[in-house]
């Protein structure tokens, strides 16, 4: 399996220890409640009313006429993206979250890593994370829908928009015909990433063929359950964009005191600069927190949100400088 | 969406009423106990580990030494069977569940529909049902050997070949090579479809193939946890049988009552010609009694088992010829 956080598996066979604060992945720490599970949603398959009425919740949620489709993750998008367009030419922007570059490789399409969306220009497919991982790099929806002129088909990811509403695109895609898809993740803002929800939005072909590829009963019961009624809980969607826009603040607050430098992040995750990223690593390690560096940068560290009093305290007394 | 049994919407639609019994699929009504959920399978990504687990668990229940791969139900290695080989041309059993023929025209494969394993030589690919749907045809697994050695790549659905585990090519696999899959759903012996979970078992390279077209986390942690628990029960599975066995016979004794004649099935759900199908699908529904009919017999009716005491009560009383 490629390198990913969430590998909590790995720094348990290297450090050892028990009770580990998994700070390696951007998923809300807090998740939505998780609903009492009717029999049939366990027992019997989704039926095409269940997923729709799924679907009409996302498409409300997330403030779109387009069509929506639910999919097992985000992940389960980002393995159809590939063969929704002739097997060509891509450009993902990098460095960005790497299962994008490595499904349509493995797939066969020439994958280019571009450092900038004006560097896109021509491509056939073109993926961009927005907000970007881990660097929090973002674009206005005029910005991107101006890209989507220039590309064959453009795939936003916005697994990380949730807090950030006004960045998204999906409510254009309506007006946007077969030119753009917008990927959302359920699990990471909503806390329940176990349930593997997802969507893809966008033409009502590209759509149909992304509903074809993933077949009938893409999604579990569970997932339909949950995300039916987190997605139209808009009190619980407002309270926990406060709450993580605090806790994002009160993490950059933490590591400015221990010497690190903002990169960048969203409302979910942050990325510093702590000069020996490996080194930063281990000594979170130590203290059994779990963090992320990266394969291209020598500096970088991300850290996720800690969910309690107890994790906040611990984190804090582990960085540097500590007292 | 195709036709399908488990579309209750539909018959709701057109019948009205509660309180529906849903026989249109052949899915065990008396579910594996779902196990309490522990707060990560919910939360956070299913780790490797935990889906190897469930992987061993599997290869266990299924007897197998070779390479298991979990996925979103039999119908998630489905979706993926056409991309295991080049485009050509496939044999598919016919008459036999739809999906397999849909899925692979749907990708651009010549799907010719056979009668039987032995028209199938030369194919590139082949799929065969194995008990079959609906009709409850079977074939020994020396004959699908036999059968792998005359194709490109054959493909054993083995969905209800739980109750009937002599059938199951499975054992043989780790000694076959490429020339054969396995696909095994979790669901329907277990009762637990929502959870959407099932196996494809092969070769190392095609069940590599179908790891990285599936990508990470392609099962949910609900699946997870009840499939290791569920797979791991010995006991409750040999008690499943066994009323599986006398339940299929409970309801042939019915249905011969009923003037219908067995068509064949399986321990999990019988056919049966009734003359005029659709009279008696019909007669069913007004007793809000859900059965699957099919759109190429005029006589065919197919009816999983009831699961409650009253629902085979409520069965005995709606048939024809009851007193």
């Amino acid at each position: 399996m490629r390198d990913h956080g969430g590998d909590l598996d790995r720094a348990r066979a290297t450090y050892g220890g028990a009770d580990w604060i998994d700070l390696s992945t951007g998923i809300n720490p807090v998740p939505y409640p998780m609903p009492d599970l009717p029999h049939h949603a366990i027992a019997a398959l989704p039926t095409a009313q269940d997923i729709a009425a799924l679907e009409g919740a996302a498409a409300r949620a997330y403030g779109t006429g387009a069509q929506v489709a639910a999919l097992a993750g985000a992940q389960g998008a980002i393995q159809l993206v590939p063969r929704l367009r002739p097997v060509r030419r891509a450009a993902v922007l990098s460095p960005s979250y790497n299962e994008h570059a490595a499904s349509l490789s493995a797939q066969g399409w020439e994958v280019e890593a571009v450092a900038s969306p004006t560097d896109m220009a021509g491509a056939d497919l073109a993926v961009v994370v927005n907000p970007n991982n881990p660097d929090g790099r973002c674009w206005t929806p005029e910005e991107m829908a101006a890209l989507a002129d220039r590309v064959g088909l453009l795939v936003v990811d916005e697994s990380f928009a949730d807090p950030h509403p006004e960045l998204s695109l999906a409510p254009r895609l309506a007006h946007m015909g077969e030119r753009a898809i917008v990927l959302r993740s359920f699990g990471k803002f909503y806390g329940l990433a176990g349930l593997r929800l997802g969507f893809a939005i966008g033409g009502t072909e590209t759509v149909a063929a992304i509903r074809a590829l993933a077949g009938p009963w893409a999604v579990s019961g569970p997932a339909i359950v949950a995300g039916t009624a987190a997605l139209t809980d808009a009190t619980w969607r407002a309270a926990c964009c406060a709450r993580l826009a605090d806790d994002s603040a009160r993490l950059d607050a933490l590591a400015v005191a221990a010497g690190w430098g903002l990169v960048g992040g969203t409302a979910l995750f942050r990325t510093y600069d702590a000069g020996n990223a490996r080194a930063a690593q281990e000594r979170l390690a130590r203290a059994a927190i779990w963090t992320r560096i990266f394969p291209y940068s020598d500096g970088w560290i991300r850290l996720g949100l800690p969910g309690s009093e107890a994790a906040w305290q611990r984190l804090r007394a582990a960085l540097p400088g500590a007292t």
